[in-house]
């Protein structure tokens, strides 16, 4: 098996390239059981987790990651802890946006899906 | 049982005052296999945490907590997702540092203690 750090890196590399194409294609990352919470407000479900990404009131959208780091989220699980930050730019706007976001990741038949995921934009000082 | 969101807020209030405290206090907050990821550098077991956290190159520190959201990291388990941004003052500079931070929450004998924390500076654009 791959070593989480490239399980993770493959995986961002994925969800943002999806998020930013086509964010109706993220479904497929998540499960009955999963949650978002997006800005600070809880959805749970595969289905209702589309429905909140794909109605977010922008139109063009470009992730630039600038730090993942991965930890597996116990001794005895093949799961994993993700946390990225990065830069956000939507639609025309000139000013990226600082964002973080942490995932967890369960296997699932030589795959993962996503159960956890918790989105924030950072304002700063 | 309290619930999630009221558990996470009691730790996280706990674990930033007693950082900003008495650093060496977090130890009973770590065990032999909890991990920390530092600004990107692995470190694991509460000892090794400890000693990290206890020699970073500041005295004063101050966290000031922005967002903080949780959430179940599975169905099936009491355990605890907790992602926070917030502001981090340290020692006499006058501008504070946006840092984001992720733990994962075990329960063990009516307490928790961190199995997982990621921790990252956000710089911003």
């Amino acid at each position: 098996m791959a070593d989480i750090n490239t399980i993770a890196q493959q995986f961002v590399e994925f969800y943002y390239s999806t998020f930013d194409g086509n964010r109706s294609n993220l479904s497929s990352l998540y499960r009955a059981g999963s949650m978002l919470t997006w800005e600070g407000t809880p959805i749970q479900s595969a289905a209702s987790i589309i429905e909140k990404l794909t109605t977010l009131p922008f139109s063009k959208v470009q992730h630039k990651v600038e730090t993942l780091d991965a930890q597996p989220s116990s001794p005895s699980t093949p799961s994993i802890i993700v946390a990225v930050t990065g830069l956000l730019q939507v639609d025309d706007s000139p000013n990226p946006l600082q964002f973080s976001q942490t995932f967890h990741l369960i296997p699932d038949e030589g795959s993962y899906y996503v159960q956890n995921d918790i989105f924030r934009l950072n304002y700063g000082a």
